[in-house]
């Protein structure tokens, strides 16, 4: 059998799953894992606070597939218990890495440093945030343990927790083979029934439309979509999660799903449609406009990673992954439905000088401002619900806790996503609020040379929540963002207020690609865009109920 | 039966137990209860990151009796994981108060936003992380369930977890008089015994000592400490965690006592006692110096929060408040230490012209920089270890999260000391690296018209970590720290290499107390105090294990 070392059959298994970065903060529990990982294929990213890793390894999971943070044990691990639960929640592949005691310094349970309740504190708060969790304690079983949980987070797109006794990184193992785990099969009976009857479904259908989820791009079925949707000429829509699912500017694109909050006609056509097929789709309270959603369920079919839905009765063991393939193979009905919603075109835009900036235009410059290379990464608030209304193109894409709802993870996540795809620029819609949780890894950027373009809504607080209830708990400190480049040595910063000037930091900032660029957008405090003031007046009811 | 509402009675009984000011985030889940907050007598102090208003709150809990930060839910709640561990592990009485999905939202178990598993996914992370937890969802148990869950706070000096569903908060409750909680009396007789042995090995020893730790300081009895040691006459040593316990130019006091890695007097003359006596002392690792303490358990007295030993037997029942009194009250021997060790008096410091700064000569000269009014706050590397020599006066305190040893608590601290005590100016002992993590908070000092003077010890990286093992990882951006003040629009930034500018800048920060000021100092990357470089040879060889 062929040795090796703990910590080097780690290193392998992550690199054979694709992952070429490891986010985290040193600590001495962790160094010589640390180590290990300098002298391998793996390059490590070390970020300001382990919350900025957390969110970039989040966010690279996203564009990659798996992500890593590798972080020391409590004083680091705790930090990203928040970004291992937003991962969990939007089913994001993350592998969290802590180090630990040594299992010879455990013995007589002795107060080490970092130490909180019982040298197992972090593992229990980890079982609630992950869907597998190992420590490595034991060479005879470590290399198995590594296997299984990595499995779990490709199979089940979550995140997992791996933690490293210090006194194992370099411990010697044989590793046998691993057994091969054989995904389950769906019972083909059921199978081909379902397929019958959706395809019989469709063949009565007046109206069939399918919305696309999150899943569909977790388990890179986005390619098996497009063939079914042009196969079919079924019409698709996405929700806020899955924006970007499917390329804006394909004939076939409604827009974004998003109940009584999104565009009235991409609603009522959804709604309205006899035969709604939902592939991979979360069924969350923002994601559905806070519930002002009306689908009827006995008009819908509903596959996701867990099963499938018809009506009102389910197909167990019957998932997304089974069925896209066996209706690309079935034989199902052509659907023409005429005219359809699309939507509206990026209005051109032609900046007036001294004009002050609104909401509105900005993204409507913004819109125009992306093209096929640009990552859209916004941060909740207005960053993200006016997002929503961008059109993003085939190679671009749009990613935003959409769910979950964590402030603070577009900047970190620009540094994930960057190195994931250098083939991206990232394009950073945050909120002020947010800017101030994490905005201060452009720390980060700058010292691995990355290149987004950081476009700050600063609106003097926190702009979702004043409509809800204001109070002076909404106002922060009016920073100025654009002498951020003077803390770091690096960047540009630029301060707007008007079109022009918002026109100029643009291009200034698209013809300088080497380096960050932050352009802090001076919006009235009371200027929000027509989505916010949707979600807000819908959320405002629970609030002060 | 007096009416009230949950939120009221909650906010009236942290108010009774001495909290003033409440540190958080605000969002959705609890924008009512801020409300509720807002126009109540607790002053809500809004952070940057909900780390920040963790750490504050900790800080402010240890130096007012209690704290409190409000966060909503899981996004968060689950930013203060770690900083609510720090408050376990060092104890300090934190209550941590969560907003939530109403009790009616959570019916047929919706996906609502920032729910990661299940509703009590974040209770279950907290009940890891607090010695008591409590959900508000019934209105005929909520006054109770508060009044036993700060009950613990108080009483055990930790951190306690309140969630409030929403729908909660402004419902109407009677209240019943809260029943008394007597505390538990220790058997007379086995006092009485404890108390006469522990005379009796006082007449026997030839050098009695007494070691006093942090629970001298969360339990309050900082008073009858020095009562005990100045009707006896016996010599008193501090741990890193507890130092300040004594005033240090007392004539009683020896120093801080950290095994093989403190100064060698001190370490001769705790661990050559034939009758050492601890109180409210952690047997934590950095608190021992890393192990290298040789303290003999038969010629040892131990008295904590939860019980007293005598040599190898226990009192159980018997705590340290029970002793103190006891002891005040017993005829004890006078002990006649004669010449004792003495912390070494800080020398003169003169500046010379462009000679460059080091660890040395900036500790030197900061510690003749203290006066009766400041509270210094060092964080974990060697702003706390080379901290640990420098001498702090009565009216002044030292904190650092000596056994937790988490980075970035101590410009948050500020924010929390300056609110909790008005009287004293905080002096920040802070790396380069823990200053990226949470430096930035700098904005709410300057949004609530705080005056830290806050010391960036710039060496380029984390230099704890590098004679352990070093490595690209522990490079981090040489940020201008003394630019900070641009961005914030608040503010003096100082960069300083030599003696004199560090002088300069030391004067004009004393002189300018309306605004805070932060140095940065300019050290060699391997320039460390002694004993830090104590400490990280005693690690490295742990690490390389």
């Amino acid at each position: 059998m062929p040795q090796t070392t703990i910590s080097a059959y780690l290193i392998k298994r992550l690199y054979e799953l694709g992952a070429r970065h490891v986010f985290g903060v040193p600590g001495d529990y962790v160094l010589g894992f640390y180590k290990a990982l300098e002298d391998s294929d793996l390059a490590v990213i070390n970020t300001c606070d382990e919350q900025g890793a957390g969110f970039a390894a989040d966010a690279y999971a996203r564009f990659n597939g798996l992500g890593v943070v590798c972080i020391t044990y409590c004083v680091g691990g705790l930090k990203v218990a928040n970004t291992t639960a937003q991962a969990y929640a939007e089913k994001s592949p993350v592998v969290v890495i802590s180090g630990a005691p040594g299992v010879n310094e455990r013995l007589r349970n002795p107060l080490l440093h970092h130490k909180v309740r019982d040298f197992d504190t972090q593992l229990k708060v980890f079982e609630q945030l992950t869907v597998a969790a190992a420590v490595l304690d034991n060479p005879q079983t470590a290399a198995r343990e590594i296997d299984r949980v990595l499995h779990a987070a490709v199979q089940q797109q979550r995140p997992v927790y791996i933690e490293l006794p210090r006194d194992m990184v370099n411990v010697s193992i044989s590793v046998e083979p691993e057994p091969a785990r054989p995904s389950p099969e769906p019972d083909a009976v059921a199978l081909a029934e379902a397929v019958a009857e959706i395809a019989g479904r469709l063949h009565a259908a007046r109206r069939p439309v399918v919305l696309a989820g999150v899943e569909v791009q977790r388990y890179r079925r986005q390619r098996q979509l497009m063939q079914l949707v042009e196969k079919t000429g079924l019409p698709v829509a996405a929700t806020i999660l899955s924006k970007s699912v499917v390329r804006e500017d394909h004939p076939l694109y409604l827009g974004v799903y998003e109940g009584a909050m999104g565009r009235g006609e991409v609603t009522e056509y959804i709604e309205g449609s006899d035969c709604l097929i939902q592939l991979g789709v979360f069924l969350t309270d923002v994601n559905l406009g806070i519930f002002t959603a009306r689908l009827d369920a006995g008009r819908t079919i509903s596959a996701t990673s867990e099963r499938l839905s018809v009506g009102y009765h389910n197909y167990d063991g019957v998932t997304l992954s089974h069925l896209l393939p066996a209706l690309l193979a079935a034989d199902l009905p052509q659907c023409h439905p005429g005219p359809i919603p699309r939507p509206p075109t990026p209005p051109e835009c032609f900046p007036v000088p001294d004009k002050p900036l609104t909401v509105r235009y900005l993204f409507e410059r913004l819109n125009q401002f992306l093209d096929d290379a640009t990552a859209v990464l916004a941060d909740p608030g207005d960053a993200m619900f006016a997002g929503i209304d961008m059109t993003i193109y085939c190679a671009s894409e749009f990613s935003s806790p959409a769910y979950y709802t964590s402030l603070g993870y577009a900047v970190p996540a620009a540094i994930g996503v960057q190195l994931a795809r250098p083939d991206l620029r990232p394009l950073v819609l945050v909120g002020d609020g947010a800017f101030q949780m994490t905005g201060m890894e452009l720390s980060t950027v700058a010292r691995f040379g990355l290149s987004p373009i950081v476009v700050v809504l600063n609106n003097e607080g926190y702009g979702t929540e004043r409509p809800m209830l204001d109070g002076r708990f909404n106002d922060i400190l009016n920073w100025r963002y654009s002498e951020i480049p003077r803390v770091l040595g690096a960047g540009r910063g630029y301060a707007v207020g008007a079109e022009d000037e918002l026109e100029e930091a643009l291009l200034a900032a698209r013809a300088e690609r080497e380096t960050f660029h932050v352009i802090e957008v001076r919006l009235a405090a009371d200027d929000r865009s027509e989505a916010l003031q949707r979600l807000t007046s819908a959320l405002a009811q629970r609030v002060r109920a």
